[in-house]
């Protein structure tokens, strides 16, 4: 029963005919119906015009994000836990070519628009400092905290006081969208987020993601980084297909809201054990060696964290049969 | 009826059924079986020892070889039409850190080790001039030419002597074998390439190709570049299974013989209008405006390549009735 | 008697007394009182109101000037011949994180409206291929070659219309410049020209060049660029010096004068040997090995630029004598 | 009275005497006799074989050195008040193509083994984790604190052991030795530094720091990575007088005692105001609002370092009466 991680589930059956139902000579790269639909979808989903494509994987989302919003020579102010600071083999440097990550803290890998306020008056405005140019938060975080559209508000609020950009880390939009219960656009571009890395291969998806532009002028430039970095498909139509699959009859929703409410589920059984509230599809508990092993006996697959630290994820097709053994066990801990 | 490209054909069924069959859950990255059997498949099919992965796309293939052959201060000489200096967006320049293309001439996009010898002769060996690293050639080249392996071979000695290191960019590297009738290694590390981009997307594959390490010890860093890339994909298990489907009773060299002899068929039709020997799946010929017209008014789709030449493309699912319709439109011109 | 180069010249006494009166504490980097005068001086020099800042080598100014001017993803469209393509060591490529550049031809180094439009018109608009963003020329050329205002400005006119930036490396601009007889404001930003890497060192300074921004908004971002690249010196009085003891009295033109005068003497002397019309303090000739070997015997030591020509170069402070004999040694021939 | 930086100091008479001594045409580059001497003198100096090489700021030559110590896709571990990661401007990331700055903590900038050790532990060896790759000590430190040999000796045997690659900044390289009483070599390729930033414009010179390469392996490449970032400067005598001129008749040793010796007496009169014991130049002390202004009023610049504390330097020049007066003042706080 693996509860390792969401990277390594399976993809939705939808997504595979859809795969298949795109096998017919197309155009090649983004040139194919399938893709040139993009800006359409999720213009509609975001209630505005904005631009949007495929990238393979979420590190390349975000990398190009990243490299359209800050040039080398400045920073981008995240999370000391921030996936891109700690789990991306340092691609945000290789793409914005050199730019520095300015690390802040905070509970739960969440910034608050103080900690950040805090975080840039401590680096002195002169020649010789890295100054920032954007703020990247992940929503939902790295540790499974979501966002409220007004704890992003008042992020954007402060990037457009101080001259940022702003970019949100989507890994796991579709399970902060569900726990939030806010739009798309509240959580986004009504909350001054400019880009969206939209994670699907998380919800379902097998490798294809996508970047929504809600600054449609960045959208040219990176379509230029996108194909420089290797990252322009030429049978794209394969990837379109994946996205739109999950887009439709609001799959990604559905598949999102069954992984969460299965780490809800395993949350409740955890009781003081839980490290983080749970807000995802992400559970953070404190566990003993021993009780660690005699998991593992029962034949759960996780994440050791850190010391005394475990980490359970629910995928989206995890069997309700496996969220409840897991329940069981750890309420027998 | 599509001949503008290998790069839209449809995906072979044999790669759309591993991929399906490789739908459970798995761990991530490129620590599946099936993607853990790559070093023994391609030291399989080359007789020798090497490490092979995947990779998403022809041109990541190509910029991680060169990163990993060229420091930045130094330089790649290719041909001056090769798909690295003109068609990868700056790709080569971007992983190696700005490497720079050193460009040489010879008909066909074919290097020869006297081209490569005598442009080599013309860079001073100085600390204001940039030296080269690596030597890179494309088989088959942009132009369907094929290498035989003594041809590969001269290129390698001279590598060898002048202390440079040796790729081939492989996208049509299939067509190549089957052209030449040389056996894999004898077009590869016998002959001196340490790197090879081992092209599937146009052989039936969709979104998988394969990086061959015959200098095993570049491997591992090439492991972190992809990452580093954003192309180390998290359901990789999807990836391999296509190169594996494609590898499997010899289905890449069915694929490309058929295209071939498409090719070959339409160079018949064509006669003195051949640009250059077809070699491979590629065919470019002379036309006129009003030839050129004809012949699209008849359905056929196909690349202006430049004024009055045309190229075609043999796909490896072209069907035989579209290529005896065009082989017979082109010997109506 | 030494013609290989300018570069190896002395330094004028006067830029020698100005470092040694800057020889007084005071505040580092370029806050101090002469470096701040640059905006002032240039303005002036100019005509109109500028951004100026010192940087240490030709090399910098170039790289840094490209890379404020070209984003990593596109090219600069210049000379096959250019010293940022040949002689920079990939400089350019360095401080552009890799854009690409892109070659034009042209007797004497020399660019001209048509033969870059022809150059930008071989570039297909595609992602797939670099686009260009800039035009660099070199005023006076690497072959000795100047450019009239209304050269430059057919240049400007052209980059303005196809959205393109425009640098100007000036080296030898002061031999430029007298040769012309036009002004610097006519043949600079009067002409389009954006950014001018404005030389010193071979006009008599010791290690200061300048960097002059006629697009004003640029220079902020390079003054990032210029530190983040080791540029700023600390002590950076000593280089502003050198800049402004050049500047005063008209020094700069009178050195540059000295040495056009120079050359058009040993050019008279050359006949029809001349290979190029020499138009700064260069002077490049046709000469047998014999005729060569014959000139070092009488010691004079100079440049062999390619079989069968050789590179005389006049600097600011050759003796007279030295050019009479040189002349006269050209004549015996 | 300027307390503020060493870096704004005067440039020793000798200096600039043996600059003027270089006014004569010599050959370019570092092919004169002056420039071509460093090896030899610094392989005196350090007794053992060393390449060296001038450069023009202590920047570049960090810079430098950890671009030829750590690839792009690796990091330097270094410690988090370092001049690298707080005042180069992102230097390291340029040169290096975007490797990742790895900090520790320890009192005054200084690390040690242990530290470093400990550090090194919390990183996964995975490939989505940026890996070391070479370990960059500050001596003396940003606070003024030296390392004694067997310190940097330890930290040297955890860098082989590690297998990374040792870099010191030596921007204040002199005032160490004098303080350590350690010889060079001790302090260096003894301890296992690999390479060297051996600073002299802090110590008298204009603007030229040496690079010392203990791995001599590396010396070609950085010949090469500096002219390609625009260090190699043309007239470059100048700048090996410098560096031979305060090497010479120990001008080098001297300077820094003097500096030190005056920063001692400062400690000595601020007790237990001072924040870190003095063991170079640099004097770093609590002070109040009020004390801080009545010290500006006597006439005393230095530096504001953080919120009720202040910084100190003694500069090579400083003259007794100003250090006196300082000392007095401070005494009378």
């Amino acid at each position: 029963m693996k509860f390792f991680s969401d990277n390594a589930a399976s993809v939705h059956p939808a997504v595979l005919e859809a795969m298949a139902r795109s096998n017919a000579v197309d155009t090649a790269y983004d040139s194919d119906r399938l893709s040139r639909s993009f800006d359409a979808v999720f213009s509609d989903l975001f209630e505005t015009q904005v631009r949007a494509m495929w990238v393979a994987t979420g590190t390349a989302a975000n990398a190009l994000s990243l490299a359209a919003l800050c040039p080398p020579y400045r920073g981008v102010l995240c999370h000391r836990d921030a996936h891109i600071q700690n789990d991306e083999a340092g691609a945000p440097e290789f793409y914005t070519h050199g730019a520095k990550l300015l690390l802040a803290d905070g509970p739960g890998a969440k910034l608050t628009s103080e900690t950040i306020a805090a975080r840039l008056g401590e680096i002195p405005d002169d020649v010789h400092r890295v100054q920032p140019a954007a703020i990247s938060i992940t929503n939902a975080t790295e540790y499974g905290r979501s966002y409220s559209a007004s704890e992003v508000a008042a992020i954007g609020d402060l990037a457009k006081t101080r001259g940022l950009r702003f970019h949100m880390d989507g890994a796991r939009f579709a399970n902060a969208v569900v726990h939030s219960g806010a739009s798309p656009a509240d959580l986004t571009w009504r909350a001054g987020v400019e880009v969206l890395s939209f994670g699907f291969v998380k919800n379902g998806g097998m490798s294809a993601e996508a970047l929504v532009f809600f600054d449609t002028t960045l959208a040219d430039e990176v379509l230029i980084r996108r194909k420089r970095a290797g990252h322009l498909l030429s049978k794209g139509r394969y990837l379109a297909a994946q996205v739109l699959a999950l887009l439709g009859e609001d799959r990604w929703l559905d598949n999102a809201r069954a992984a969460n409410v299965g780490a809800a589920r395993l949350a409740g059984a955890l009781g003081d054990r839980l490290l983080h509230p749970v807000e995802a599809n992400e559970v953070f508990a404190r566990m003993s060696p021993d009780e660690v092993a005699s998991l593992r006996a029962q034949g759960f697959e996780f994440y050791d964290w850190a010391a005394g630290e475990v980490r359970f994820v629910v995928s989206w097709d995890q069997p309700d049969t496996e969220i409840a053994a897991l329940a069981d066990a750890l309420s027998d801990l």
